[in-house]
């Protein structure tokens, strides 16, 4: 048996951890709350508590410990800068606890550039050396893999292209994230309803407008609601534009799109696909270019949190680690 | 001595080459016309002639040649797609035919991403490993330095920041270079006075407005005329825009800018760092950001192109020839 590693998904709602073997498949898994309201020493504890629940029973040991967690956050030093849905938690040096209280390398890894190690490692993107990954739902992250290393910047606070602004309605700075979001499709609708346009999703609030949510608006489009199909349309085509500048960006080879709001899926990605054709430069950039799906659902933490441990934080070149695994 | 090596900048008007040391300091150059309405043929002659002007006289070896060119090429291929200011040129394989009349290596590279390694190895940004160059012209033109090699993405086509959609007004998608570049910003100046607006430019274009370029909006507003400053400091915003998305996306050490439209200086940079300060997600993106100008001027390409060579077409750590070369 190879080398066995450990993967720690941090979350608000619950900390969940695995131990995987080299080639990234499951071997055991645990979960539990995170219970971040009883504040930081508990949760600490609990994340130990969860380690200690997935190491090997015959004591053997692991090449280290990835872990996967929202928000801004160091991978250099492995400090936790402000994890949102984890309050009281400002600058916490997570990867010092863990290297300390277990004695392995310990790699941490904002959940986005978890999620696009993982997808090249064992999902959508699998093998490719130059990717962008982008998950759109309450709010709109990415993570890219450049020439098969993760894309880390001066003090790994790279990759945000959900806050690439863009200029709209005369004048105002707005965002792709404030555009095209989960939460800005969900404000688009309401605002229309409330001009008085009619909408299957007044019905399907039950008059209570602040029910509706994008996973509402893609169910009516689906059902052929014309103003719900309009904001999902609107969504593609912003998502379109982070798209062109992505590919002007990084010419690169896929792109994944990830999170709650893409599971609407064509009537998302068909307006996507052909802003990317019309606002390109040539078509060389989108010719060969896949714009695929995310596959790997609710394990991307956790595989992609073992990718860390393999490419070292992502500094090795993740595509040579699975030639290695491959073989 | 040590190595020498070539460089070439293939320009609409000028042949430029130069003769180098492996300090990049010139040992000889050499300027020819392009003649590029006699014919490709033509052309390829006075740039092989213009070459052998700079070979060493003792007929000592040189490492390599550089080529710095205009428009989309392929780096990896050495073909030059459909170099602009060049009429007739498609995908002329500049690199395989210099190879094959010189026997050394050849690399070849777009003028932005070479200035963006000149500016590394000998300018504004020397030593740093994660820099941003941004040249503002007749358009608007970029290379990116990521951990110390130059960003190419999988065909070459990468680091066209100029091409990011940055305005969404009611159906109108504009670029950075749309927005920014000194053309962009002529046509602002004359539509505002065709609308009547006074402005000094009327009378310092001597009524015939088509005359009105950047350099005479940049020295308009030094003079202190309101309209001219307006413009300039549009054009600042949307640069400063371009930077965000930059910023985000890289988390870089350093901003260079370089091009025509930069020596209008603090007019447009003031309000390029107000929007830079102002729009980022967090001052963790520019607290220990440089922007600087662009330092090397006429020789950029020259210097950029022996750079490439020096890097093996900017795959190796520039900041690492560097160290090299400092010792």
């Amino acid at each position: 048996m190879g080398a066995q590693l450990v993967s720690l998904d941090l979350g608000g709602t619950q900390i969940r951890t695995a131990r995987l073997d080299e080639h990234l498949n499951l071997l055991q898994r645990y979960d539990t709350l995170t219970l971040a309201e009883q504040g930081l020493d508990t949760t600490i504890d609990r994340i130990k508590a969860a380690i200690m629940q997935v190491l090997p029973q015959d004591g053997a040991p692991i090449a280290g410990i990835g872990v996967s967690a929202p928000g801004a956050l160091n991978p250099q030093t492995g400090v936790l800068v402000a994890p949102p849905n984890l309050r009281g938690w400002h600058n916490v040096p997570i990867g010092d606890i863990l290297r300390e209280a277990f004695g392995v390398p310990v790699y941490c890894g904002n959940d986005a550039n978890v999620a696009a190690l993982a997808e090249v490692a064992r999902g959508a993107a699998r093998g490719f050396r130059h990717v962008i990954y982008i998950t759109v739902s309450t709010g709109i992250g990415s993570g890219i893999i450049y020439d098969g290393r993760l894309l880390l910047g001066r003090e790994g606070l790279a990759a945000e292209a959900g806050h690439m602004p863009l200029v709209v309605d005369g004048g105002r700075v707005s965002t792709l994230e404030k555009e095209a979001a989960g939460p800005a499709l969900a404000r688009r609708a309401r605002s229309r309803l409330e001009a008085g346009e009619s909408s299957a999703l007044r019905e399907m609030a039950g008059g209570d407008l602040s029910r509706i949510d994008a996973r509402m608006i893609g169910q009516a489009a689906h059902a052929g609601d014309a103003l719900a199909r309009e904001i999902v349309a609107y969504g593609g085509f912003c998502v379109g534009l982070g798209i062109v500048s992505l590919l002007h960006i990084f010419n690169p080879d896929v792109v994944v799109i990830g999170g709650g709001v893409s599971n609407i899926g064509d009537l998302l990605f068909t307006p996507m696909w052909e802003t990317v054709k019309r606002y390109t430069l040539d078509e060389a950039y989108w010719r060969d270019l896949r714009i695929e799906r995310a596959q790997l659902g609710g394990d991307v933490s956790i595989v992609g949190a073992g990718a860390l441990v393999l490419t070292h934080g992502g500094q090795a070149d993740v595509t040579q680690v699975i030639h290695i695994l491959n073989d």
